[in-house]
């Protein structure tokens, strides 16, 4: 029965079997018989929903409303947009069989839904006065990806995907960048994640996209994961798809496209950016239990009435509270287990604290402990949540921030990404050739974001291939 | 610009064209270019929200957690529940070709997830102390049907499943009725629908369980709409799975399943149950927009000012309201439009009504007006609401209730169901072959619930067998 209590592998003696590690024994996730397929259990599950709430807010506040399209693309449909065709057709799950007959059209399981929004864009959409569209959905998308891994890359991933489409340029470019900032405000605010935010090259922007937008969080191993894209698709979907508009000159015209998600890629960024060698430790605004109360020598009379006492009052100030009153287990074992699991904050009443009228708390994120008097312990709650998840945003945030080198040759980016990793920043003449020779030379670091664009003057060369430079990007080795 | 505002087919002419006109001028849907796949539009979605926050609610109150799980099946996983698989095999949609290469165990679209919760379950499931488990997915399922209908029959759907695993018979059945009851209580507090409820017969409850419980509906037209149902599995997706756990005397023992579920068919119950010749007709605690402001002649000073005054008043009591200052549109279009799209209550604000302090109101549901003083009128609007779904409420059972009519032959069940329609209870048999003869002799009436079990020295004779009977059911013609 104490299973579940063992040590798990230390992040820095083998970092991807610590991440699966805490994936099983935090309770988060179990895999299914067919590889890459998950079943999310309760405790990630949970996690997605309050990421739901605050985006679902957000997008909201932004005139979004949510919808929901099939999940099915007809594969001549899906065949319209060149590049994104192009893009997706390898990782695509094909569906051939519908009631026992063949389909004379194949079905794509959604790999993503651009081409759907577009052919019901064109159904919604006669004048300019039926604009802006801003459409989001919540669903799962299918993507037959060789190498996965949970909730970091798999063959069906939870996500959001919000489609818009205006009458403007201006307005597409500025809800493309709008959307960009409600992902990083999610890392500031709830994450607990800062981000370094940018705009992809050319050869790493989404397929069918004419700009794409990222935000990018570094993980403990020195790894970027991209965490979430925000893309300025232009005019390029709705004219294969052929969705127009009157506009006020009475002339018709091409509307501009937007497309923006995040997936539960960001469990994943949230496990390997604040977990440690104990497993999970959760930003208090995401964490199904915020704080959990432990008796100790719970037989003693007045510690179970004291612990139900405090409970209540934690309860009713609407934070996510657990008493763990199981007769079954030792505190000790609790102690491991709710570290384990992450959860912000833990408070121990015992026989000795009670008289003293007071409890122990530990933060998960520091294991830092601090004696409160009881009768006034519920009220602290709000801000010492807020202090654990400012203590855990500063803490990566430094973590980041110690992380982005400038370096100038390949060598010096090896270097670095062998040793401490991180993000590079280097000049180099943005062509996807350079960026192709940089990947090829570097062990796999690609262009995260674009970091500047050089003045024209600039005697910065690119050192691969000697050409003058034109951008700064951040380039790392990344999930 | 007026289109929208064009009158529909009059229910009692085509309820079936009436039917879709309304999904279509009230904007909850769109035909997606595959047949029996739809988009739901923001109206319709908003409605399936709130839909989804009051089963949300209720089912933690049950004790259970969400989850989600993988949305594909294996065949060879599909097929080892043998009832399970010959109820649903004719209607899966199923892949054949994953990342370009022909799998060699197709994956069928999940249609439902029993055999995927029974693999999850194997897993997280050792001991006694493991149980109870109770999980519930929001999803969407696949069933390729031959006849669709929006919301009433779709390719695909969208739904909540409940799948619970016990450790003994008795809590089973108890979570099985206890879910028809947080079933049959949404349609009583947030949906205004009356519903007959009772187990379905031997040859309509589901493939695989060992009882089927269902809320069954009485839609205008006078046919049955199946809502929602809850089964209790016995052991035998456990058994199919292996699924067994360590009981209190140390002996391996097989679990007891429980699976629940109901669908956006509710949104077609919605429509069919409340809606009327001006279009649909919205319960107010489901309604998106809970209360509309209509100025009239808001050119004049002051008109829209106390427009915008009320809307904040109305806003800051958590009421859904909307003010359409849309100078586009003249009052007498927007009420049309309004009343097309079902929205509860309509306050209207013009000079006159200002001069006096004053506004009219206009109920949806039986176009009751009255006037009332501006400065109390956000005060009264949660009772009048409450009301307004009160009458809806009590409007759906007088209709249900008139239209039970006691039968004791098929000629009379024809007649009955040729002129009133509604359900009819009638005793007979009990058998899947009586109830496969009245379906053929009465154009399609089949027996929607239970409604007795007769005593075993009852006189009473089946129509059909001319047999001992041995139940009263209710039968209905249904969707």
């Amino acid at each position: 029965m104490e299973k579940k209590n063992e040590a798990i592998t230390s992040r820095d003696v083998d970092f991807a079997k610590w991440y699966t590690d805490v994936c099983r024994k935090a309770d988060l996730m179990d895999y299914y018989s067919v590889k890459g397929f998950i079943d999310y259990l309760p405790y990630s599950y949970a996690i997605w929903e309050e990421i739901q709430n605050y985006m679902n807010r957000r997008f909201k506040e932004n005139g979004a409303e949510n919808v929901y399209v099939p999940m099915v693309i007809p594969a001549s449909l899906f065949n319209k947009e060149k590049e994104h065709v192009e893009g997706f057709a390898p990782e695509c799950l094909v569906a051939t069989i519908g009631g026992g007959e063949t389909l004379s059209d194949p079905l794509i399981i959604r790999p993503t839904s651009e081409v759907v929004f577009s052919e019901l864009f064109k159904k919604r959409v006669t004048s300019y006065r039926d604009l802006p569209i801003r459409y989001n959905q919540w669903c799962s998308v299918v993507r037959w990806e060789k190498t996965t891994r949970p909730f970091l890359r798999g063959a069906e991933f939870l996500w959001q995907e919000g489609h818009c489409l205006f009458e403007t340029e201006e307005e597409a470019r500025k809800n493309t960048i709008d959307m960009l900032h409600v992902y990083n405000d999610c890392g500031r605010d709830l994450l607990a994640i800062p981000f370094i935010v940018g705009r992809k090259t050319e050869s790493e922007k989404f397929a069918g996209a004419k700009e794409t937008y990222t935000i990018e969080a570094l993980m403990h191993d020195g790894k970027a994961l991209q965490s979430g894209t925000s893309h300025y698709l232009g005019q390029g979907f709705a004219k294969s798809s052929g969705v127009q508009f009157l506009g006020r000159q009475s002339v018709l015209e091409t509307p501009y496209q937007t497309s923006w998600g995040v997936s539960t890629r960001l469990l994943g960024a949230i496990i390997m950016v604040h977990g440690d060698d104990n497993g999970l430790v959760l930003p208090p605004y995401v964490a199904p239990i915020q704080v959990v109360i432990v008796p100790v020598r719970m037989q003693t009379p007045g510690v179970l009435e004291a612990c139900h006492k405090l409970f209540e009052e934690i309860k009713a100030l609407g934070i996510r509270v657990k008493l763990d009153d199981d007769d079954n287990r030792t505190p000790g074992w609790k102690f491991a287990q709710y570290e384990m699991k992450g959860v912000p904050l833990r408070i121990e009443i015992g026989p000795g604290d009670l008289e003293k009228g007071e409890a122990i708390l530990t933060k998960r994120v520091n294991s830092e402990k601090t004696t409160v008097k009881l009768d006034t312990l519920a009220s602290l709650l709000p801000q010492i949540l807020k202090d654990i998840h400012e203590t855990m945003y500063q803490k990566a945030l430094e973590n980041l921030n110690a992380h982005i080198t400038d370096v100038s040759s390949l060598e010096e980016m090896n270097d670095v990404l062998n040793t401490k990793g991180g993000f590079v920043r280097m000049a180099y003449d943005g062509s996807a050739d350079s960026e192709a020779e940089i990947k090829s030379k570097t062990n796999g670091a690609t262009a995260r974001c674009l970091y500047q664009r050089l003045p024209e003057d600039t005697s910065l060369r690119c050192p691969v291939s000697g050409k003058q430079a034109k951008v700064i990007a951040y380039f790392a080795r990344a999930y």
